[in-house]
């Protein structure tokens, strides 16, 4: 079990590696190729031809290293398996700081059993940065080398620093439900993505509070945060595997905090 | 005159490597040594030792190479010189996102003479990113090397995508304004402070418009972007290096676009 568990994450790795690869010449290129694929009446909702290109090449990996695994990913859907292992990937989470040119998007590969992610990475290739979690890893690689991922622990929540992705998510009503939260806190900010998860991990964030999230979008932070030591559940307290309403917090008293005014609207 | 340009360059990015050397043990630092200097009803600005730390290793760098020049800088203030030249000094420019984590931060320095910013240098450290504009250059150095900056040039509000620092600065009716832009546009992404003005240098981004700038986090970002072929202006249209309301275009129809609908709200 132990040699399996490690053969899991040098697969993760070398998915995530291989996603780099074909990534990084697309970020910032001329000429982008921006798809939209929602209703235009709906919104904006790109899918680049680098989207499509790394999760190709991580479900490749998965073929010759894992084939009996079944996958859950953003742009190919579900593949079922045999092993009871599933991996949910997100190959790029953050699609519309990428087009704009941002850093804070991610590619996101988690590996799930019954009860929900059992491991996870969250990458982001231009910068380099690398965080994982899960199998009794919490670590991050980066400019600054490699470090152990630990969240901040308790803390007020009148000294807290909250993260979300509102305005651009969700409804009326969660978009009131976040603010009734962030008006308690200390530091508000905005707009980045998975990149929001992996500070909760790194221990510079104190919580992110999300809505309208799928599955792909959450199972990796799930992993890095509680291998961090962190919470992640759903604005009841629930398991928030499933996507929906999420709540990431550094500490049970962040968390609870939360909980006690999101609980307000629902 | 080409001699002194190049040693002004070249005083520049000695000021940015040396900023880059104090400012990068700290970022992330465990117990961050963050004050806050507003009055704490007010709001939350924070100054962390490394803003403090790194205006005082630029201003030695002047001391050492331009001793005549004067400085405005937003840690310890105006000195008056004798040759014209003034630099503008942000050491941190997005200390919040710096005290999260977040690597959308920057180093901010121009050079400026009674017209304005006429050289600037955007820095982010820890992406080890560098924009710069003025004296004829506008180039960016990255993780992936050296490239030109360019705007993406004209293109219609619709199909536009705008960056903003709201709602975290600026009044009730600013923000109304903002969104009136906002909404005519295909993207709008929040909370990046100076980067959103290199991504607009960089051809990446259409728009970022904001409200209650200090001029020294604009007059670098007015030098790369004006270098690169855009245009900074307050929301009348006329000159933005005094700091206020800013609009940052990358090209003309994008920023006569953007006043017509600011200016309704004036």
């Amino acid at each position: 079990m132990a040699c399996s568990k490690l053969e899991i994450v040098k697969t993760a790795h070398a998915m995530a590696d291989a996603a780099r690869g074909v990534i990084l010449p697309l970020f910032r290129a001329d000429g982008m190729d921006v798809e939209n694929k929602a209703d235009p009446l709906a919104g904006y909702d790109p899918v680049t031809a680098a989207d499509k290109a790394a999760e190709t090449v991580m479900r490749t990996v998965l073929a010759e290293r894992r084939p009996d695994d079944g996958i859950l990913g953003e742009e190919f859907g579900a593949r079922q398996g045999t092993t009871g292992l599933t991996w949910v990937l997100d190959p790029i989470d953050g699609t519309r700081a990428f087009v704009a040119g941002a850093p804070t998007w991610g590619v996101l590969i988690a590996v799930s059993d019954d009860t929900g992610p059992v491991y996870g990475l969250v990458d982001q290739p231009y910068i380099a940065e690398r965080f994982e979690g899960g199998f009794g890893r919490a670590v991050m690689t980066g400019p600054q080398g490699e470090r152990r991922l630990r969240t901040r622990g308790n803390r007020p929540l009148a000294e807290a620093t909250v993260f979300t992705t509102f305005p651009e998510v969700g409804t009326q009503a969660e978009g009131d439900a976040f603010r009734a939260v962030a008006d308690q806190t200390r530091l508000t900010r905005y707009g980045l993505d998975c990149y929001a998860y992996a500070l909760v991990a790194g221990g510079y964030v104190d919580l992110v509070i999300e809505a309208g999230l799928n599955a792909y979008d959450i199972q990796a932070p799930i992993a890095v945060i509680e291998a961090a030591g962190g919470i992640v559940t759903d604005w009841s307290g629930g398991p928030a595997h499933g996507g929906g309403r999420v709540v990431a917090a550094a500490g049970r008293q962040q968390h609870e905090a939360a909980l006690d005014i999101l609980g307000q609207f629902l």
